[in-house]
């Protein structure tokens, strides 16, 4: 099992959560997604998994659900 | 045909503004919803129906997707 924390920005209600959630919890090995929402600001997004993830899978799924990955 | 327009207040994003036009094209009679959307304000939205609309069918609606009407 192994964690990635993420910081999305964009989301603004729970319509974006919900988004974001399903378009991470369909990378395989996902086993959970947590999110601390930040209505308009960033929020920080946990992955848990049943294996490590390939960071572009995860942006790739960040971005489908039509937000951005914040570096840094 | 009728139109009646109505300010709706706590929408964010585009899934809010989806949310609120898909309870409100289920009202029977309905035929189109047109949202001015303005994200954080009030939007402006007109609700197209074959006859006249009962307020209450419509107030419940958009209290159903998860949004206010503003009177006045």
């Amino acid at each position: 099992m192994t964690a990635a924390t993420l910081r999305v920005s964009g989301m603004t209600c729970a319509h974006c959560v919900n988004a974001v959630t399903e378009e991470l919890t369909a990378i395989g090995d996902v086993t959970a997604v947590d999110v601390e929402f930040v209505a308009g600001g960033v929020s920080t997004v946990t992955v848990t998994s049943a294996a490590p993830l390939d960071d572009t899978a995860v942006r790739a799924a960040v971005d489908e659900a039509g937000y951005d990955v914040v570096d840094g």
